[in-house]
């Protein structure tokens, strides 16, 4: 039992050194596997994977090898029980949750997001400060009036945002989500936000990451 | 002169190996040049811009270094040159057309999201299935029937498509846009896709990105 419970402590310290882009692999090898099991396939190759992703199948080897239980089989790994094991080390077991701000095409489509709560992510709420959005539903979650903000993630403790606001009100919404103790801003708007440094911005700068895949062409 | 022929002939050498890292931040960069500019202040110091981006001033001096010309000055960067600067460098000038697959409200969102132009891709139309859909405009962009997608992508040469339908048809819209001779996709599906070699897939994984964001929350 002894060299398990070095693996595992092993596994714990690791968790947290996790890179981003191996976080961001494993959540494409979740949903290569989530449809896998839609189809009711049982074991997975990790040169499926590889070729799926058109990376190396070293790679997804390499990737897979950090996590605690990676279900490898004598035919390959066994689609739940890696599944299982990517939703465990990636935490999307502890469910976060979070409010829209903006209720245009964008926090709408986030709204309908395929999956979000899956994955870990609850949105609980919309804001907007248009009166012909305020009351609707969109997904079964309710559009709010902006103005309720501060007084609802005071009652909630919803401390992350997700901004789809139009650039021009994108420092003023900002400034406001960090007076009402906002700790997390996801940035959707192709704006850099100035911020306190007790809180954290996540640009989601969609021009960048098509500038990155247009480059060579 | 020989020196400054040196240095040009480094930079172009470079600009082919510019690090998608680099490419992020050189894009939020700009965003905090154009909001400078708009605002008329005619210099920038590289600690102003690392610290709206809470990273380190070497690093922006590091990623500004690349750039042909900087337009460094004594009291800091010239906005306007910076800007310039960066926008050779990624290549915004020469226009890139794509066409949106998906008339939903990512496909809108995106279709009206600021400033997509400035940065150097141009959205032809948006491609829907549904007869409610197609006539309409958006952002004085067309909506035009699916079936219709293959003749125009020939006509127009058009071969970049943004992939913003649900996930359930990703996979079969992947196989018709290849089967049109589409040769990039910007996947914004939670769907890993399967196309052949000669394809180019980029994967907006959002959920990734969420949980890189939160892993350590």
């Amino acid at each position: 039992m002894t060299s398990a419970l070095f693996i595992l402590v092993y596994n714990e310290d690791m968790d947290k050194k996790i890179s981003e882009k191996v976080i961001n692999r494993l959540t494409l090898y979740h949903y290569i596997l989530d449809d896998y099991e839609k189809k009711d396939i049982e074991f997975i190759a990790s040169n499926q994977m590889a070729s799926l992703l058109n990376i190396d199948d070293s790679q997804v080897r390499k990737d897979i090898s950090i996590l605690n239980n990676s279900g490898k089989g004598r035919v390959g790994y066994i689609v739940k029980e890696l599944k299982k094991s990517i939703e465990t080390t990636l935490g999307f077991a502890k469910t976060k949750n979070a409010f829209i701000i903006g209720a245009g095409n964008l926090g709408m489509a986030l709204a309908k997001y395929d999956n979000f709560t899956n994955y870990g992510l609850n949105i609980v709420a919309l804001f907007d400060n248009d009166d012909k959005k305020i009351g609707k539903t969109i997904n079964n979650k309710l559009v709010l009036d902006i103005e309720k903000l501060p007084n609802l993630s005071k009652k909630s403790g919803v401390d992350i945002a997700i901004l789809t606001v139009p650039r021009e009100y994108a420092q003023i919404m900002a400034d406001f989500l960090v007076q009402a103790n906002i700790k997390y801003i996801w940035n959707f708007t192709p704006a850099v936000l100035s911020v306190p440094k007790d809180v954290q911005v996540w640009n989601e700068n969609l021009m960048g990451n098509f500038l990155q895949f247009t480059y060579n062409i």
